[in-house]
């Protein structure tokens, strides 16, 4: 999701639906319980003392990352030889036999550049796995404080954390002209995503002063803001959305040759725009539409094109240079054509593809 | 590469054909020069005691992986307080003042399960950064013995082994057919690229016991293997190649309405091959053409959909179900039509490109 989610609370992976609506009934669940769990909401660990492995809900090991369902027993923190921790004035008894559900993310840090010197010293041992000529790997055991990595800790988690951060196994749809009518739309229109948020940004009701760019045009503007997931340091790093002001145009689905002038101008005015404020030429942006996206208003997405963005595969993105090529010489391409996409286990829209038989149950 | 360099001298990225090319001519100048170092090509270090370094050549910060150059003075290894490796008989003096040449790439490495009850005690400190309601990200320090890397060193390393490795800047590509057939086309003939390996595997002069599923036909037929990429233990890491027997169909380019039961064969025998020997369903695979290609014979990637595909990404992967789409509706569609592509600073094709003044020197 481009702007809604909080960065704590989204995992390092791209976004869809399901996961962002789970995200929001999590957020809503997490308001009713709040009143109950109050006292612990808002707790600071100082270890990991107390919390018990249940199982992995996921693993990215070519991120470095780990998911984790912990139980945790609250009794742990205070006393004992690690915990710098004192049971709070009013902290409530933990209810559960077992402890707290929570989840807990472990993820290795990158390299900072401070850190290779020590790195590279005697104080680095290594143990040899292959040698083949002048090519080497090795087993590393780095010196003692070299080895932080980044927790991050929910807790009490609810069943919808649970599955949020649960590994869910990906299907490839090919989606026909007729499944999308007789399947996706129906889905689509029961299910009610809110786009408020989206609205209030291009009212001016929220995020006002991250604008980059704004074409106030009714039919053919937009407004060009950062991602969330960019912390706007590094323009290596550049992800920007750019939302149109044109309402009711839901996905790629909807764009016809008619739409031509407003894809156009979204191209032309973020490529300006980005050269402008970034100093970064045309060729050096990778423009794209999501389908399905994470919400049903029409965007599109803005990367450097060195960087590796989540949701730029191509299972998922649509270059909008290939887009507007695609609408000029058919404009119904999208219309009546056969959209692939993947969609993950749990995805209502999946469960919709099972039950009309189009997918293995 | 598909099939061609050892995993010991492939970065974690994508690869490309200036990449083959420089590692190519590294391992063509590495064996001219093999009898000069002939004594310190298979050295096994004991620690990066002696590596002082010279400069970040990348860093990957979402996989975690630093590319660093570094001088080796073989001195430093003998004797000294961390050493356990003495001077071998023979041994050459360290000709260079300041040391040889190293590469040293250092990746941390993914979580294990049986780590993981060790991580969740009071043994891994953590020191909040950010507190909000239920979610709390901290700075954790593990326990000493949990912070292995894996690291990988090249020494005595060459001027293209540190280009190889170095952070390239990516340009994307709007090649026209026009673009094909004055730049791209003249740079790949006379570049020579050679498919000795390819023919090997398609002669079973090579990779025999390899081979997932043959189709011998001519025309139509393919030979269909895991990547080198792949260690083949986890289905939901599958990564295949199908290489068409045809030869002289280059890439993307050439391919038009009558290939469609050349790749309609491939895909249908592939999904089947696949199901009898992995029981992945077919829409459980991601197929897909590279464009441009590591090589310049036809073949197709065959990837788990669920699995995050190096080489997948919208501005190089084309799917093979969209390809045979997009033939049957206009035969000369990849003849005639725009193709989107990135290339990175030092390829050859970038700089064709600069030449003939399409993209920014």
């Amino acid at each position: 999701m481009a702007a809604a989610s909080p960065s704590t609370s989204s995992p390092p992976e791209e976004g869809n639906s399901a996961a962002a609506a789970a995200d929001d009934a999590a957020q809503q669940q997490q308001k009713k319980k709040k009143r109950k769990v109050v006292a612990s909401a808002g707790e600071t660990f100082t270890s990991l003392r107390g919390f018990k492995l249940v199982r992995v809900l996921n693993d990215n090991p070519r991120q470095k990352v780990v998911f984790l369902h912990a139980k945790w027993s609250g009794e742990a923190k205070s006393g004992g030889d690690g915990g710098d921790g004192e049971r709070k004035d009013g902290e409530e008894e933990v209810e559960e036999e077992e402890g707290r559900d929570a989840v807990v993310i472990l993820e290795k840090t990158p390299f900072r550049e401070s850190q290779l010197p020590g790195l590279l010293s005697v104080d680095t041992e290594l143990q040899g796995d292959l040698q083949n000529d002048i090519y080497g790997t090795y087993t590393a055991r780095p010196p003692p404080g070299s080895s932080e990595m980044k927790a991050t800790v929910i807790c009490p988690a609810t069943p919808l954390h649970l599955l949020k951060y649960t590994h869910r196994e990906a299907f490839l749809i090919e989606e026909t002209a007729s499944d999308y009518r007789s399947t996706t739309l129906p889905f689509l229109q029961t299910s009610n995503f809110s786009l408020q948020w989206v609205y209030n940004i291009l009212d001016k009701k929220a995020e006002v002063e991250r604008v980059v760019f704004e074409d106030p045009d009714p039919e053919t503007g937009f407004v060009l803001l950062p991602d969330l997931k960019w912390d706007q340091k590094q323009t290596n790093e550049l992800y920007l959305i750019a939302i149109c002001h044109k309402r009711g145009l839901k996905s790629l689905r909807d764009l016809t040759g008619e739409h031509l002038p407003l894809l156009q101008n979204i191209l032309t005015k973020t490529q300006a725009a980005v050269l402008d404020r970034y100093g970064l030429a045309a060729c050096r942006l990778r423009c794209y539409l999501h389908y399905q996206p994470s919400y049903y208003h029409l965007h599109v997405h803005v990367t450097h094109v060195g960087s590796e963005a989540p949701g730029g595969g191509v299972e998922r993105a649509h270059l909008l240079g290939h887009v507007l090529r695609a609408l000029a010489a058919d404009p119904q391409h999208y219309a009546l054509g056969t959209l692939t996409y993947a969609l993950r286990e749990g995805d209502g829209l999946l469960q919709a593809f099972q039950k009309a038989g189009r997918i293995p149950q």
